[in-house]
């Protein structure tokens, strides 16, 4: 460990990547998610990697030892890593001098993946207690049948809500799901609507992505994502299990279906239908608020200086967002 | 009065315009909106008038005792009107047998023009809870300073916020203002944002429509509505009031500003500055979500046959809006 | 019969309503296809009425004998109706004088239906051709299991293509889907492409458009039709037919599915999907040209002067149609 | 060459440059698309150079001799080169240590220019087989007289039909051509239209392309091509040469002229006129459907893993190519 | 003549089209722009005429003596005619009782159609003058030699600028032609531009319009003009002379044309290029500017209350035009 | 300094930046526009740099005496340079040698500053010139007082109009703002509209933008530019100062920010009004003129080659501009 510089991570608070400073040492086990072996100018070979944890990626080299090396910084495995964070062209790396696999069974997951910031369980809490609160018979009865399917559950409770834009990480699509649902129903009042149909629209929206999407190691597009998309799988899914509800009103089954062909609301952003009924239109409104304002939150906490006005350019809203705030009190 | 014929007005519950049906005897007062006198094609002249009341507008003609009936039939008077219904190329029109001046004191105003289905006074006073409920000491004077300006409120009272679309009627303006103020606070207690913020934009979006539009006898653009807009028109009375509040922190006012300034949120629809914060997004999502929502309430509520399962076709919305709704206990 | 007027109708040719002229006596039979009781300036009623036949629309007047004409006028119904044909504000009317009705089991429905220039039989025949030339088994057979439900036949047999634009007219779906599919096989065989796919594809693309759409007694959307839509009505019924085919291959159906899903080709089209595939482009691109080019030759062959080089303005093409072609043999 | 390393080219099988792999030695012949002399960061020059055949492209760097080499290696220059494959930031690059001159006349073009995989000889075969079945005298001739031009032929032959597109390599142009005659010609005759004047508009469309675009060393717009356009060039080509045949009826003329102003179909990809007739509206449909279908198949065969599901991203259609097929039998 | 009535023409001012008022006598002269003859309710024939002279049109009809009358009242002939204007659905109609034939001797044309406001003699005076101040020697002789045959001149002279929008009149081409190469070639000094080419620019642009429009009766497209364009035709024509000239530079034709084919600035606005130059930028903006001028200056002039502050809705720039200016003296 | 290699600065003529050539040395001063410390990939910092002058700005590197060179080279420092200028991946770089610091009183801050071409005190004593010559006394009294204050024309007379698109250099948007106002004046003549008006809005047009942009070190947004823009700024400046004269007339003040409001012209591009008045047209093209026309000869005098056709591609007009003029004598 170099003399005179901060040393981060292993002593105490874990080195996060996100708050890594160039001219440090770092001696922590991160994630590796890319590997490349490169030729260097001179002759031989290097390797440059991606590591990351659950905050973020940063780029990392080998220099030396390439061979050894190489056999612990397998994509996927996590390695307990010693070296020199530098900065390069802007951009932050880690010049890794040493590496240990860490074992498998001290391997604690929630490090290494970005997750949302509210447990699993308290979600899959919330969301149970807004399907019990559906007073239409048929549709909770339909919701509760479709969490109950394991294969549904397991992939709903990590599934993200997207490949890169907002929520956009284990269980992101839970998170929005619930929020959705919630001011939904608030909404759903306000307007004197029918809770229960805008209730289920929120909860069913999106459920396509759990099949759109895989998220390992990194959030990829799926085959079926890609040629029939989360909207027709949701809508074929759900279709398939009122099937096997003999008393579903057909009248609810058409509401129900229309709230998840229309929830993009404009032909232009692949909607095959536009809203035509006030619950449609608010499902479809509080999907883009819910979307749009985790975009902005997300921009307000990335990486950057939180001290700046500005956030770093935001790809999804295309713009900057402004962080302060007025304080209250003044 | 015809033989044989169902007879409405004056007998019991009022004949609304909207409830006319063709073949029988009216005999009821309305407000004249418009006045022509044309030439038979036999030679002579005849009267086309426009007669009305909050319910909606009718054609009406005056084909004998011109010149006595034309002296009672000026536009803006009201008039007890007798004639029969007819159905003349899809539309009805009344065939003016007599018409006597009602004395301005015995006309009852609100039966005449289309108003909110709530009292102003009633929004009034939860607008004033809505802003007694704003934190923030600045925003809250602000806010009240507005208000207590006579020539504002006298305004803000009647207002509609829109010619022709959503909230087309008398205190519409006040209506959607309070609507828009309900659900931002809740949003914005949901997202944890600024909830004085967004309180104070969602009451100010919308004021300078009460400098944009004339609303007497019917809804027209003002030439500062048509040269400078509404959104000008609030920026630059806000800033005007601000300018007189030495305290105000200019951070404050450059936020505020901003969410008066993006409250139309794309440049497409005359933004000048798209959402730059959460709550400048959320005051527009709420623009929105409250915009539409109302024009696909009214299109539900629109003439035709409610028992029909689509509405008239809304041109706001630019679709045909389904009415029917499942009910909750099947 | 007017002295020294043209009289057309039964002596001889039928008098076609696209072929009516100002000034002639008629005496034909026409379908009665809306109906208004209208009052007249000076008082008491008239009719006006639409008749019609496979060729067009006219309207029609009843000045006299109102009563005993309407009874036999009723929508719906068949009439043989004598009167004069006249100009009015450039459009012909015809004034009817006297009206009998036509015994139901005189009707010839295909005179008063406008159809497809092809037999239906031939048509059908045509697809169980091109079914049958389906290599692939699994699509063969699941072609011919839709088309053997007899709901389905029946349906498909006269369903129009659209409500407006190109094809709407009774069985204009069996004509668009069998040009679609003989030009599709072609293509795909030049460009080497999967001849199966593409053949199902077409055949199946606008399936839905037989629940989409209502043809009794003019053309409208269903209920179905207006909130799921043809290409998600479609979807799910070939889904549903593929579950109970258990051998049917999983890359199939989701290739098969992604045709139907991308047929529109772009987003602002109400395309859920693009094409992904070279069959799911050629879909996409022949039911393109087959639909504009149908509309063309519709605005070629419409109302107006033939003799004239341009058609009436084409609402579906947004232009006007140059009727002109260069003679071969000069 | 290596120890333990495969080494490719001379020895069998050429070394296409579709086909390197990282690590291995390479001994092939390449030609010199560009050449740059850069400066190491330690001092001195080095070359960096893009090696090519028909196949692709690849970087090469030469680090030593460089001034013996660089006498060498030329743009233009055909060269046998010696050196390592290695991969750098994901991309490969060849180390040279020697390399030495191909004479001139040993040299096989067509090793090194990307090429249609069809003979340019048997594309103008089929193209005067096309024009031979024109049965319209006018159109026959017209087109005989411009491909009988030397000049025009010569460049018609080799031109490519875009520079970075669809068809962008050697007789792009003709095999696009061609392909588009023989299905508009099928296309013509399912429809029932003019088979001379849609042969001879797919023949005509593009001609401009060989004044638009130069070809060595690579393709580039030319001065007229980016002042006038492809579409203006070839139609005052072609007037000029009507304008020589007197007999050439003048309805005609401005029928084939729009053909070739329409062919782009809307105004926004540069058509100064949009299709007005069937014929026109053909040829349009049977360009974007050739050139799509052929940036579709170039992004399904290029480089890449052939076993991966989905082809490498598409810039020209936006999107990513799904490449499994059912197979027939299964 | 009514008495008590004010009556209008023939003794003293000319009754002007735009100055007929409901309720007044007119006996004036008008040229018949087109005629109907149409049956009345209660049977027998009336005529339905519209009168125009160069100020606008009027409905006018004929209910008595239509024998007699239709034959002096042709379509294109010019009548004196006495009859009674009067209002008819917020639109005037004359009641023609007498008309007689004025002798073709004694029409002055000018008084009949609409035209530019400037005599084209001015105008083409103006023209010229701009041409003699052409430096470049190839540009003015190519100007000359275009202006100087006959049968462009004859047309030049009188034809409109379009057929509905800015400079739909008499002469419009040409006052557009001169207003722009003049201003042109005073931003063409301003920027230090090549004046010739921008003069030149500005005078051709348009040329094609001579041949794209008719205007006789009324103002319509020719075949050239919806096939090929005026932006075309004006290109054949240039490139034609251009072809006689055999010193003209090659590189001074390209950059000619290049201002006529980018001239309307964008592709989506039929501009088969987009300006290239400074010179052709400068051309498309002063068309620009000067077209939606003169289509802003007509709507403030056109019919309609002059005192009121706005004008009537204009349908080419989609709203409506402030008409009040400041004093200057204020 | 090398032999035999041409070495520029010093002695004799400015190295301008512009003007450096792969392979010189150089001696001379630059500002010192940005800096950053990198690691060698051998270990060690080296720095690189942004160095400019008025003319552009070149990368620079130093890989020795890091700290002592270091030191002299901080952002905003002017430092006298001796090194070479190497070509790397096509761009030029500086490898910097020595570095010795320019005192402050030696440095004349218009060489490295990117500046207008005309000197700001000949545009101020224009723009004067043309604020005199305005005939209404109440614009030209807004103007000179707006003018006269200090903070505004300290700002104004350095403030470019833009970050990066055309004007983007000290004293840009005077210039601009002159150009304008001198053109808007002859058009106004030309168009026979108040040139008052006119001038006043060309003035006033971007006054916003003196509080949008900073201008130190480099031109970026403020705060209030990115949540007010500049269009706000100047409409509540300048009605702030209205509000300080009691005789400017109403009707002025509101067509004057009529003009502020619709200078963009379009709702797209950010205008919450459009121009209703022939003056706002005006003042909206000419904006578009200059701003067009700017962008297009910075383009044409860009480096790169000037002996080539095409200037570099231009991001602001989105294509490659053509260089080559016709002479005037050929």
């Amino acid at each position: 460990m170099g003399e005179g510089r901060r040393s981060v991570g292993r002593d105490g608070a874990r080195a996060w990547v996100s708050e890594l400073q160039p001219g440090t040492e770092v001696d922590e086990s991160y994630v590796v998610r890319s590997r490349d072996v490169r030729q260097r100018r001179g002759g031989g070979p290097y390797l440059a990697l991606t590591l990351g944890d659950r905050t973020g990626e940063v780029t990392a080299l080998v220099w030396e030892n390439v061979d050894a090396l190489g056999k612990v910084l397998e994509v996927g495995a996590v390695a307990a890593v010693t070296g020199q964070v530098q900065r390069y062209n802007q951009r932050l790396q880690v010049v890794v001098r040493r590496a240990a696999p860490v074992p498998e069974n001290e391997v604690d997951e929630s490090l290494y993946v970005r997750s949302s910031s509210v447990d699993p369980d308290v979600l899959w809490q919330r969301l149970e207690g807004l399907v019990e609160g559906v007073d239409n018979q048929h549709l909770r009865q339909l919701l509760f049948r479709i969490l109950a399917d394991p294969g549904v559950a397991a992939r709903l409770r990590v599934a993200p809500a997207a490949r890169s834009m907002h929520h956009a990480f284990r269980s992101g699509l839970l998170e929005h799901t619930v929020s959705m649902a919630t001011i939904g129903r608030q909404m759903a009042r306000h307007y004197d609507l029918d809770e229960s149909l805008v209730v289920a629209g929120c909860v069913l929206h999106d459920l396509g992505k759990i099949w759109e999407l895989d998220v390992s190691p990194s959030i990829e597009y799926t085959d079926d994502g890609r040629l029939l998309g989360h909207l027709t799988l949701e809508v074929l899914h759900v279709d398939r299990i009122i099937a096997e509800m003999p008393s579903f009103p057909d009248e609810l089954r058409r509401h129900l279906l229309h709230l998840l062909l229309a929830h993009h609301g404009e032909y232009e952003y692949g909607s095959p239908r536009r809203p035509k009924t006030p619950e449609a239109l608010l499902v479809h409104v509080v999907d883009l608020l819910d979307s749009k304002m985790a975009g902005m939150i997300e921009a307000i906490n990335a990486d950057g200086d939180p001290d700046q006005a500005w956030s770093p350019y935001s790809r999804i809203l295309d713009r900057f967002i402004y962080r302060r705030r007025p304080s209250n009190d003044t």
